[in-house]
C-alpha cells in the first residue's frame, strides 16, 4: 500500500483505494454514456427526461467518488478523474463493441446490464479494502446514487429498471428477445471482470480478501500470487456476480 | 397573467413564467442531449469527462428552472417538468434533422451555435416580465450554469467551445468548414426562433415587451395582435440574436 503521488491524487490515500475508485468511477461515466445516449432518441419526452436524470445521478456519485481521492491542493476537479480512470481507458471498448446494438430496448437492457455488473464488482471489491478510507468507499457505493431532489434517490438506472420492466410486460416476444439478449450481454460483462483481473493484479488481491472476509473456501495461505488462487476468486467472484444478475433481470420479469 | 392549474405546477405563478420556464428547461434538456451524444463519441477520457460535465450542468439549471414554478405539494418531482416542458415537444425535430451530421466537431459546434441562439432567446424575453418572479427568472437564466464544483462554475458548452477554439486554431481547414457549418446552423436555428413566436403568442407579448424595456422602437401602441408589431418584433429580435451569434463564434476564432 505504497502512497501515489500522481497529479490530483492525496498521497496519503492507499493505493488499492486509489484503484477501486478509479474503476468505479469510470463504471460511472459509462453508465453516464450509456442512459444519455438512449436519453437522446427516447420514445418520448418523459422517456428522455427521466433517463437523461438517471445519467446525471451517475455522475453525481462520480462526483463522490473523486472526492474520497482528490489531494485538496487547489488542483483542477478533472485532474483527479483523469488520473485515476487513466488505467481503464479502454476497459470497455470490447465489450462495447460486442454488444452494439440499433435496437433501443437492447441498448437500455444493455446499460442496466453491463452497468449492473461492474457496479456489483466494484462493490465486492470494496469488502476487500481496509481502515477508515476503505468504509468510506463502501458508504459511496453501497448507498443509492445521490440525487439532487429527494424523489431521485435512487440508483443510476432505476428509471431504466421500470422502463424496461414495463416494455416486457406488455409484449411478450420483446421479453424473450430482451432475456436472450441480457444472457449475451452479462457474458461480455464477465469477459470484462475476467479480463480486468487478469491486467490488475491489485484487484485479484482485493478480491481475495473480499471473499476471505465473507467466508469463501480459498486455497490454503492466500497467496494470490499463485494461479490456484487466482482461479479460485474468478470463480468466486463470477458465482456472486452470477446470482447478482439473475437477481435484476428477476425484477425486470426477464428470464435470466 | 390567469392562474395555472397544470399538474406540479405552482398556480400562483404567473402564465408567462411557467411559459418562458418551459421553454428554457427543453432547452437545457436538448443541451444535454447535444453535449452528452458528444461525450459518448469524443476522442479521449479527458474529453469524454469534459463534455459529461457539461452536460450535467445543463440539467442543473434545469431543476434550478422547475424549482421556480413548482408547486411545493409534494408531487413528484418529474411532474412539473412534463407539464411545463410538453408545449415544446419536438419544437427542435425540424432542426435537427437539417443538421444532421456525422462529424463529431460539427456536432458539438450545433450544440454550441444552436443552443447558444436559445439561450440567447430564453435570456431576451425574460428582460419582458413582470415582478418578483420575472426576477427570479432571469436571475437563473444570466448566471453561468451551476456546478457541483467550484471550478465548474461555468456554462454547459463551456468545455465544447475551449475545445473547438483549439481545434480550429490547429487546423485551417477544419476551422472554414466549421465558420460555413455555424452560418448553416444559425440560420435554422433563428428559423425555429421565428416558427415558434408563430406558434405562441405570449412570446411574442414577451418579446415586445422586452423590446420595449430595451429601448427599441416599435410601431405605435405596442398592439402585439397587430401583424406589423410581431414583424416588428420578430426583426429586433433576429438582430440581436445574429449579433450574440457573432461574438460566440468570434470567442472560437470562427468567422460568423
Amino acid at each position: 500500500m505504497s502512497p501515489r503521488t500522481a497529479a490530483g491524487v492525496d498521497p496519503t490515500v492507499p493505493a488499492p483505494v486509489v484503484e477501486l475508485v478509479g474503476l468505479a468511477a469510470y463504471t460511472e461515466l459509462a453508465e453516464f454514456g450509456l442512459l444519455a445516449a438512449r436519453s437522446v432518441d427516447a420514445p418520448d419526452l418523459a422517456t428522455r427526461q427521466a433517463l437523461a436524470d438517471g445519467a446525471d445521478r451517475a455522475l453525481a456519485r462520480q462526483r463522490a467518488l473523486f472526492a474520497l481521492v482528490s489531494a485538496d491542493d487547489g488542483v483542477v476537479p478533472g485532474v483527479v478523474g483523469a488520473t485515476v480512470m487513466a488505467p481503464f481507458e479502454d476497459a470497455l471498448a470490447d465489450f462495447d463493441a460486442r454488444t452494439d446494438t440499433d435496437d433501443w430496448a437492447e441498448g437500455l437492457l444493455k446499460g442496466v446490464v453491463g452497468h449492473g455488473v461492474a457496479q456489483d464488482f466494484c462493490r465486492i471489491l470494496a469488502g476487500g479494502l481496509d481502515g477508515s478510507s476503505g468504509r468510506a468507499v463502501r458508504k459511496v457505493l453501497e448507498r443509492p446514487a445521490p440525487g439532487p431532489e429527494a424523489g431521485a434517490d435512487a440508483g443510476a438506472d432505476a428509471e431504466a429498471i421500470w422502463l424496461l420492466a414495463r416494455m416486457a410486460a406488455a409484449d411478450e416476444v420483446l421479453a424473450s428477445r430482451l432475456a436472450l439478449w441480457g444472457r449475451r450481454v452479462v457474458g461480455e460483462a464477465l469477459g470484462v471482470v475476467t479480463a480486468l483481473l487478469g491486467r490488475r493484479p491489485q484487484l485479484v488481491v482485493l478480491a481475495a480478501e473480499a471473499a476471505t472476509r465473507l467466508g469463501a473456501e480459498l486455497p490454503a495461505g492466500r497467496d494470490t500470487a499463485s494461479s490456484d488462487t487466482e482461479v479460485a476468486v474468478r470463480s468466486w467472484l463470477v458465482a456472486r456476480l452470477t446470482g447478482e444478475h439473475t437477481r435484476r433481470m428477476d425484477r425486470m420479469r426477464l428470464a435470466a
